[in-house]
């Protein structure tokens, strides 16, 4: 699955990518050499260099110091470090907004970005597209074929929206492209309500201020416009390093449940999915949510092993309280991201800087030095991503799809004027993963243009905005034998922010069984209980459909409440499939085992029955082996995982049977013969 | 009491009216015969047309398109539904703005408004006003003599505040009208505080950033000169409709507990008081807020009965949450405003959007359809409201008043720097009003000009700004034998907002026989025992005066604290009347209580004793008829009412007597022969 | 210690000053003669006049209108009443502003302030500067010599911070004289992170939009630029003053915790140190705050008595809610500050106001006029103030410092980014001053630069960020011998706010006898078990280092917890001195046993052992007399308090000896002969 510019990647790296951002000019040559010898202490073997540099590179307009960079890349090449070279334009330097100033964007409050900070470009400013093309050519030019570069690292953290004059008349070709006539898109946007019909093109501009209560369907495609907006400032750059060789892997740095940029757009002009990410060593869930991040960054890319671009060897300094990741969390989390997919594990960054913003974010050098904790950690996990070099390139499978969709997710957060308006996705996708991740199902992320068939159960978290190509995917995939858990305010509105027609839900009336009369949302206080056809009962709260079966049966009803004896869970027969709605919001447990139940029945079985919750199990494979890794998050109990077959720890090189037993924040990779006639693919 | 213009309209609706905000604009042709066979269905008789048509209307800038109208027009007269038509001035359209980017108002944070949203001009524009009076001449000229034209419906819910060059230039031409010359300003400014004295009018422009803690003379004409502003937009297109037809009702849609119009100065331009509501299902008392409400509207134009205009089928979709009415709620709210003077019963808006910013709001006929149970409640609504003819121009009486006064909002909540910073006149004066409303007393709404003469008690809540003449009226009041009930912090600063003269209150020292030394203001935790002369104790808390007596006696003292054995409760003899004055805040039972003596003690009686709370009770009459609505808010319980004299059940057609039993969420309303000798007109 | 010139002021007004802001202007010449007549009998003998009297006296440009002030000042001095002249410049007049638009400063937010407020002008514009300096010219040749002035007032609390195109000139030039060459400029500023590095001067601008996450160096300079040009429009305007006549003591009025000038570096340009406070009645220890405020202001200039400028006789009014300070408070309040080496007692002001910002800000002569609780408490504080003129131009000792700095606090509370971003500076100098106040030990405040050999104990809290001098100085102190009582999260920058290298505490690590590897802020609810050596345990919360022994030893271990056995306070042997490290933050109770273990170990003892902590104890000296202050801030509880050596008590007249009695809310001063023996200086 992997593309021949990873493989090549993977190859030169020999396994697993280990390192971090390396800022060399903010130090004195002198500290280079230091630098190189404690990587090779740690075990890296790539760095991603030059990040901020624009201002060391090109520190007049048209002015090249190339000379530093020179002698830190031979160095590197030296010591068999290879370089993910950066091109520099996540901050444009001094000089250019200063003889500029109109690249800065401006702000959702009104005001214009300043310099000092960085991300300060609005991404729809030719001028700086044509500065950014311009150090990018320099660069290509000059380390193409530089023997220490493995990777090209095309700026950082893509984010800016803006709402300057460029912006309107970027967002004014964007709809040109995107409705052809003003007819087309006073339709699609309703304009009639509100007096707001366009006959002009020059009358459409960025969502004015005040932002709030805009028309829907214009905020959604402005999010729209905004993130391809930015994608052209990468494909800008992407295609100028490409024109001068073609064998080397580009890609970004994506964030980590990041609403501003649709990634599955993204990903399909990437290399590799690559992936920032800080989970709170403060919350003590962090990691489910970051599990959930990696299976999405695997799947974005079709499986194909994703990159973990940066992670903090311990606090972070950007929230208002940074607390240390305790001794082994960083190991362990490290470990997780190779899990589900990751085949490298990297950090910002190499040494911590003294001054600047960032002074006091942990880095794999602290300020404490070689003899740290967290540098006698960060040397240990470089030992173990050498012993894990054999999972390179492998992959892994799953029978259980969740949708995740980002015109869905603006559709619920970015507009106002919903039944309620504190919808937060990423929570209820969370509660969706959760009893999965819970049970060691693996599950692969979706959207709703993917192929489903690899997939047994479908999981369908509020997808309120889905466009018609999804909608007939769900449908299609229960129609043909397939489980779709679905959940309500699902099927509302089309891709242009338009409530469907026809009575609620739209979309999805004839899956589910149902019409919906009303939306009907809760009082924070009130709370509902459900009975399940079984008898047991749970509470509800949050919501309620007013909703009416048609074709469809009830799994639970409402024994109280202006509902009673209505349905609260439907099943459906669709098709040769099965369909189960959620009319409210129940308890997580009985939420758990219906969902659980579902996936169950559709003949989806966990590899690690038994396991505890708290001992993370995936696995990864190829053609010869699998890998499993056994992950124990608890710093306090012990854990004991039954082996089915016996195999071998990649940590400790010893022979694993029958059943092994995990320290506190222990873990454990062990290689088996891989048990093909168990599963198909 | 009715002008002859509503009688029209009364007369032409043939009783109450009933409809709502019709956009036919938004919907293809084909749907407004659908639209006008479900209203006739419904039982609907009139509605609001255009309120947000310009764009449609006016496309291009003189460029007019009247067809559409023209049809609707006549389909609407051809199914007898009259109209209330609307000047489409609340939302001008892009080209106007586009064109004019000036007319946008800059609002408080000092960002200047966009185009997307509505009430999206400067009042004080002299360009916003000239487009505006032309597409309001257009459609007089057009529409004054249309056989469906009932009512003009001028723009809507008139409401910006702007900060704009053009608003400083209207508030010096509004400051010179007010003082003639610069002196007086500064002296009524009192401009010498920190070196503020302006020498040039032109010095002098509407409050500048930072809005806080500015001179309190200046934000107080401010507030006047911003509702005086927006009422000249009002008048501007009225006198324009007026000049081609004058037998035609004109008014504007007013708004719930909305500080920022002074609608005792705009009722004196409307032909109706006229209402849009929408009371918050999640707060179980919102329908006592919206009684007060609804006396106010009442009052407002002295008696005559008022529209509700804009109301919600179930719930609506500015909130953060949007919580539904429950089956019988919408009904039952609508007869709450028929009970206290309403002739109308509105909505917005008849169908629901499928597209823009409220497309989640309820409609009469929702997105799904004439088979919803909104659907039902309306139909079954309209048909109760055709049963409601005989009320339609009946008035009520009442024998206590409270007095309710923009300006003194205005000084209570639009400036800083007084004891302490948070009072609420909303709040304030529903604790006054709520007592009253359980003990179902019929009460008027007055402000400090209004003729007082009707009244036996006059309820004064926290009136700390009162001009001369409402101190004169207050005080003849009492002088002349009424009953004055008024809580603390009241006429402490004259009209211009400056401290009255020789201790406080300066305007009622006389009134309530005492003196104050001081104001304390309680802390947060602070409580207070309140010991009345009969004994019994009550908890105050929130605030104290430091008061002396003078000429009054205590009906309450402070029975611990630095204040104890000084007074909480002032009684004093004034004239031939009686003033009770509240030096704290009581708790609610006991507040209640020491005014529902003083009310009995005026002579006034209950038309319902003992009638639960929960029922509200009231009145309409006419020289022959008087109307009971009795209105069981309860869910759970039933309620039984006696009935003083038999009579017939509008509702359901039956006989009334002995006593009537309601049903949770039940209603009647009894008509019976007028029982005059009872009381005195 | 007391400079010639204030001496003379204290001749001329007889030993304690007292009286206030006083504003004519407001008010009609007829209330003048009842002023000065309330004023004697108030014991009034100076007022600070004509503070916002600009547009009074310059109506308009170049126009002068004196005569007023003319009969004001020869009214005051035929009463004997000393002036305190003012020169206006805190509000410039509205002809200023409105002719010159660009001296309003631009706010942090980005708005430009308008007229209506005070301290509307930037105090980098040279427009502004050149008024200034023109109507001060005025007062001084007017003025100079007039026999009724005593003492400058230069303009008004001194705060405005521009972010304006003046602020950036004048900060580049600021820049330039600390910096002198860009290179330095970039290497302080650690330029090189995320490419900020600047290649022309007029690329620096100050902090820009969005001021969060800046270069943390650049914010630094920018709070030390911003209190220097305060400063310089301070300085042009004395030396103009002091250009015409130089026996008169000039001052201007600083602010409590006031975060945004340096007083350290104001306080020398100063003849007195001058403090406007308000500690809030409803704060049950706002005069803790306040006896440190004290503390510090005598400190400011060396011990010389201070200036109490201005207080409230009751109530303020700018807050949201302004409690009144209760019967006695006023008073007490007042000796507090006397106590602590405050010449004056001085209030705001003393008439109030009828109308503007500050009309229920509470006067010397309240709205309810001299009838007045206030005004007869006022009355009783003149006379007490007379019978106290023995105690001015006393000082008093310490032996106990505590560091006060603000380029440290700046550090900590003006830049994000550090381990946790909620640090109080104020609080945690509260914290280390509170147990000190408690055991009524007499406390000096020091800068990092003050001379610190008077002292046996030096209290550093969370010294951060201190400059090498400072760090000289800590480490001397010790040395040389003394006990140095620090705490957490200090020593860890230089003075350009760069983390200092070779590991945490890069300043202190030798002084403590520890290197930290880590900094472990704790999570909200997190709580820890420290055990003394002794055995005793207490709670530890919110941060820990991980701390690593050298030459020190722990007196307290972590008993639970990742860090359990591991040091959480620290001593160590250094020179012939001893510091006491807490390495986490403490309950108060055992923070407070451990710092007064070592101030007692240290040789320091105090003066009232068991006299309880509601009964504050402080005394002034001078060669012949010691005065002891004796205040009971419990409103109802008495106290006694033993006398060492008889006396009398100045406030009564009466001999007291062994021990004296206080009422709650009682006080005494009682003069004794000074004990010179128990103390050497």
């Amino acid at each position: 699955m992997t593309t021949p510019r990873m493989h090549g990647f993977t190859r030169r790296v020999g396994g697993l990518a280990f390192g971090g951002d390396y800022n060399p000019e903010q130090w004195d040559p002198a500290v280079w050499w230091e630098d190189v010898r404690l990587m090779r202490e740690a075990g890296v073997n790539v760095v991603s260099l030059g990040v901020f540099a624009w201002a060391s590179l090109e520190p007049e307009p048209g002015k090249y110091e190339f000379a530093w960079l020179d002698v830190v890349m031979d160095l590197l090449h030296d010591n068999d470090i290879a370089v993910n070279l950066a091109t520099p334009t996540a901050a444009p330097p001094v000089w250019l907004t200063h003889r500029h100033p109109e690249i800065f964007p401006i702000m959702a409050d009104g005001e214009r970005f300043g310099f000092g900070n960085r991300l300060h470009y609005d991404p729809s400013s030719p001028i700086y597209r044509e500065y950014a093309a311009n150090i990018t050519t320099r660069l290509a030019e000059r380390y193409s074929f530089h023997p220490a570069l493995a990777m090209w690292h095309i700026s950082n953290e893509y984010g800016p929206t803006a709402y300057t004059e460029a912006a309107s008349a970027a967002f004014r070709r964007w709809l040109k492209r995107r409705y052809g006539d003003l007819g087309t898109l006073n339709e699609a946007w309703t304009t009639r309500f509100w007096s707001q019909v366009y006959t002009d093109w020059d009358q459409i501009e960025v969502p004015n201020i005040p932002r709030t209560w805009m028309n829907p369907s214009r905020i959604l495609d402005f999010k729209r416009f905004t993130s391809d907006a930015l994608l052209e400032c990468y494909v800008a750059e992407r295609d100028i390093v490409r024109s001068y060789r073609d064998d080397i892997p580009i890609a970004t740095n994506f964030m980590r449940f990041y609403r501003h940029a649709d990634y599955w757009r993204w990903a399909e002009e990437e290399d590799a999915a690559a992936l920032d990410i800080y989970p709170d060593p403060a919350q003590p869930d962090s990691h489910v949510s970051a599990a959930f991040q990696y299976d999405l960054f695997r799947s974005l890319k079709g499986g194909q092993p994703w990159m973990l671009m940066e992670q903090a060897a311990s606090a972070v300094s950007q929230w208002k309280l940074n607390v240390v990741k305790e001794p082994g969390r960083m190991r362990l989390g490290s470990l997780q991201a190779v899990s589900r997919g990751a085949d490298s594990v990297m950090f910002f960054q190499w040494r911590a800087s003294r001054g600047g913003q960032e002074r006091f974010h942990s880095a794999m050098l602290p300020h404490s030095g070689p003899g740290s904790r967290t540098f006698r950690e960060i040397t240990g996990l470089g030992r173990e991503a050498g012993l894990l070099a054999p999972v390179a390139g492998t992959t892994s499978r799953a029978e259980v799809a969740v949708l995740f969709d980002w015109n869905g997710w603006w559709g619920l957060e970015e507009v106002a004027g919903l039944p309620r308006n504190d919808f937060s996705y990423a929570d209820t996708v969370m509660r969706h993963y959760t009893p999965l991740w819970e049970r060691h199902h693996a599950v692969d992320v979706v959207s709703p243009h993917s192929d489903l068939t690899p997939y047994k159960v479908l999981v369908v978290p509020n997808a309120y905005l889905i466009d018609d190509r999804g909608v007939e995917a769900v449908t299609a995939f229960a129609r043909d034998g397939g489980t779709v858990v679905m959940s309500f305010f699902s099927g509302v509105v089309d891709e242009c922010n338009r409530v469907r027609p026809d009575g609620y839900p739209g979309a999805f009336r004839g899956l589910i069984g149902a019409r919906i009369d009303e939306y009907w949302p809760a009082r924070p206080e009130e709370e509902f209980t459900v009975r399940f056809t079984g008898g047991r009962t749970a509470t509800a709260t949050w919501w309620r459909d007013d909703i009416h079966l048609e074709t469809g049966t009830a799994l639970a009803t409402y024994a109280d409440g202006l509902l009673e004896g209505r349905a609260a869970v439907v099943a459906n027969a669709y098709g040769s499939g099965r369909v189960v709605y959620f009319a409210t919001l129940l308890e997580e447990a009985a939420f758990a085992e219906v969902l659980l139940d579902e996936v169950r029945a559709a003949g989806v079985e966990s590899r690690f029955p038994g396991v505890p919750a708290y001992v993370e199990c995936a696995v990864r494979e190829n053609g010869r082996h699998e890998y499993l890794f056994l992950l124990n998050h608890d710093a306090g109990l012990p854990a004991t995982v039954p082996l089915a077959v016996p195999g071998t720890d990649l940590l400790t090189g010893t022979p694993a049977a029958g059943e092994i037993t995990l320290a506190p924040l222990g873990a454990a990779v062990i290689q088996t013969a891989r048990q093909a006639p168990a599963r198909s693919s």
